[in-house]
C-alpha cells in the first residue's frame, strides 16, 4: 500500500514546503532544479509552490555554524519511542561528563512541548537572559550549561500548543543566538519521533558536524519496534550511531533481592538488535527506582548513589560513548 | 522572558500556516479580518503570509463531519509524555469495549512516526485496501476496526521522516477517507505533547464533536509535569477532559509479593493532581510485567489474565469511562 504514502521523506525537505497534496511518485524534490517543471510536477497541486521556494542554501546555517564552533563534541540522545528513559540518561550523561572539572558541558533540551531536562537538572525556576552576545544559557553548576523552553515559560504548567514550523524557529534560536562559548561536549536530548524537531537539527547542523547519536531503548518488543524506526532515520539523514543503551533491563526488589524483568525482552532486547544491525552496544542499566526518584528532586543519582549497580552501569556506558567520539 | 517566546498558541493557526518570524505581541491571529492589516503588523515579517492566507473555514471539515456521523463516541487517548502506556491503555481499552459484541468500536493510532496501536492488537502484518466508499480499516476481529500509518509501510522498520504539514495531510484522510461505517466507540491514540497532531485533530474534529479525553499518567514528578501541561491544553483546545488513570501504579514482586513503588510518586502522585484540578480519577492500574508482555505478543491482557488485579483495575477505568460518556 505505499501508494497511498506521499513518496517523499521530509529529511531532503525545507521547513517552509507545505503540500496541497501528497507528492507524485517520480517527484524530483522541491529543492531540485527541477522543482515544478519535471514531467511528474504536471497536474500536482503542489507545482506552484514547489516553482517558487527559494532554492539557495538557507541563509542561517553558516550563523549556526559560527555559534556552535566552539564546541568539541556534539551528541544527540535519540530514541523512537518516549518513557524509555532519554531526558533521564541525557541528564545522568550531562551529570557525569560534568563531574569531571576540566569538562565544560552543554545540554539542550530539543522537546519543546514536553520538556523535562531543567526539572532533572534541578533548575526548572531559572529563566533565561538576553545580552549583546545572545542568550545566555542557565547554568547548573559552574562547568554545565543549559537551555530548554522551560525557562521561558509563563507558568510551569503552561503547555506549548506549537505546530512543527514554530518548533523549528525555535530550535533555530538555541542553535544560532545561545550563547554556549567553549563546550567539550553538548548532550541534545530530543523529543521521541522523527519529525520536525529531528530532521531540523540534522539540517541546521549540518556544517557543524554532530559526533553522532546515542540511541535508548528498553527491552520490550514495542520499544525496539520504535528504534529500528529512529535507526532508520539515522542512516537515511546521514547521522553516524555512536552505540546503543538498553535502560530499565531488570529490577531488584528491594524486599528479597529477586530480580524482575519488569520491561521484558520478547526478542533479545537491546543487544540482540545491536548484533543484527551492526551496531555498538553500549551496555544495559538496571532498573532503580532510585534514578527516577533523584531525577524528580533534581538531582545527581550518580552523586546520591555512587555504589549502587545502576551507577556503575551508567558510567561504564558514559566512557564507552567518550571513546566512541575519540575522546580518551 | 515571555517576550523571548511567541505570543499566539498554534491551536488558532491553519495547519498551512508558517511563520517567517514569531507572530509580533498584538498580533490579530492570521485567520482574523485584521491579519495584516492592524498597527501590529507594520513591520512584521508575516505580513504577506497572513494577508494573502484564506479565511473562510476548511471545505474539508464538512466532509470529515459527514463521515464520523456514524460514530456514536469519540475519546481521545492523551499525556504529555511518552512511555506512560498511552498506546498500551488504548489498546486495552479497545479489548475490552469490544469485548462485548454487541458495540462496533474503531481504534486510531494517530503516532505516525512512533504507531505502536497494530503491534499491540496483533495486526502489524496487515495491509489498508483502497475502495469506491474510501479507505477500508483492519479488522481485529469482526467487532474492532483500526487505522495506523504502520499499514502501509513498505518496510516494518520503516522511519516516517514527516514534518509535521505531512503529518496533518494523513491526519486528515483518517478522518474524511476512512470507512469507519457505524461506530459505538472510535478510541484515537496519540503521540506525546501538544503539536501538530493534536491541534489537527481537534480542529477537524470540532463540528463531529469528541466526548472528551482520556488522560494517562505514571505517579513520577515528570510525568506529571507534562500531564499538567496536557490538561492546560485541554482547557485552552475547549477538549472536555472525561478523568485521568494512573498507570503503573505499584509493582508486586512475583517471589515475595512485596509491593515497589517503582515510578514513585514525589508529590501524590495523579490522584491527588486530579484533586488540585478538579478532574476526575478514574483509577491506579498496577505495574503487571505480563501487560508489555501482551502487548508484544499483540494479544488482549485481559483475555490472558482476566484474574490479575490489573485486569480489574483496567475494567473498573473503562467502567467510568462508559460512565463518563453518558452510555451506562
Amino acid at each position: 500500500m505505499t501508494e497511498i504514502l506521499p513518496h517523499v521523506n521530509d529529511e531532503v525537505l525545507p521547513a517552509e514546503y507545505e503540500l496541497n497534496q501528497p507528492e507524485p511518485e517520480h517527484c524530483p524534490g522541491p529543492e531540485s532544479d527541477m522543482a515544478g517543471k519535471s514531467d511528474a510536477c504536471g497536474g500536482c497541486a503542489n507545482k506552484e509552490i514547489c516553482e517558487s521556494l527559494p532554492k539557495g542554501p538557507d541563509p542561517d546555517i553558516p550563523l549556526i555554524t559560527d555559534n556552535l564552533s566552539g564546541i568539541e563534541h556534539k551528541i544527540l540522545v535519540l530514541s523512537g519511542k518516549g518513557g524509555v528513559g532519554k531526558s533521564t540518561f541525557a541528564a545522568m550523561l550531562s551529570w557525569a561528563l560534568s563531574a569531571d572539572e576540566d569538562l565544560q558541558v552543554g545540554a539542550m533540551d530539543l522537546d519543546i512541548c514536553g520538556p523535562s531536562l531543567p526539572h532533572m537538572l534541578g533548575c526548572i525556576k531559572e529563566t533565561v537572559h538576553e545580552s549583546n552576545s545572545g542568550w545566555t544559557p542557565v547554568y547548573v553548576t559552574d562547568n554545565l550549561a543549559t537551555m530548554s523552553i522551560q525557562y521561558m515559560l509563563p507558568e510551569d504548567d503552561s503547555a506549548i500548543i506549537w505546530r512543527g514550523s514554530k518548533k523549528n524557529l525555535l530550535i533555530k534560536k538555541f542553535l544560532k543566538d545561545v550563547d554556549w562559548d567553549k563546550l567539550d561536549y553538548l548532550v541534545i536530548d530530543t523529543p521521541p519521533g522523527t519529525s520536525d524537531e529531528h530532521i531540523s537539527i540534522n539540517k541546521y547542523m549540518r556544517e557543524s558536524g554532530i559526533d553522532g547519536a546515542l540511541v535508548v531503548t528498553t527491552p520490550q518488543e514495542v520499544a525496539l519496534l520504535d528504534v529500528r524506526k529512529e535507526i532508520d532515520f539515522c542512516k537515511k539523514a546521514g547521522i553516524n550511531i555512536l552505540g546503543l543503551v538498553e535502560n530499565m533491563s531488570g529490577f531488584v526488589c528491594p524486599n528479597c533481592k529477586g530480580e524482575s524483568q519488569i520491561f521484558k525482552a520478547t526478542t533479545g532486547g537491546g543487544e540482540a538488535l545491536c548484533k543484527e544491525l551492526g551496531i555498538k552496544f553500549l551496555g544495559s542499566v538496571p532498573l532503580d527506582p532510585r534514578i527516577g526518584k533523584s531525577c524528580d528532586m533534581g538531582e545527581s543519582f550518580l552523586d546520591n548513589y555512587p555504589d549502587s549497580p545502576a551507577s556503575s552501569a551508567v558510567l561504564n556506558v558514559v566512557e564507552a560513548l567518550r571513546d566512541a567520539v575519540g575522546d580518551v
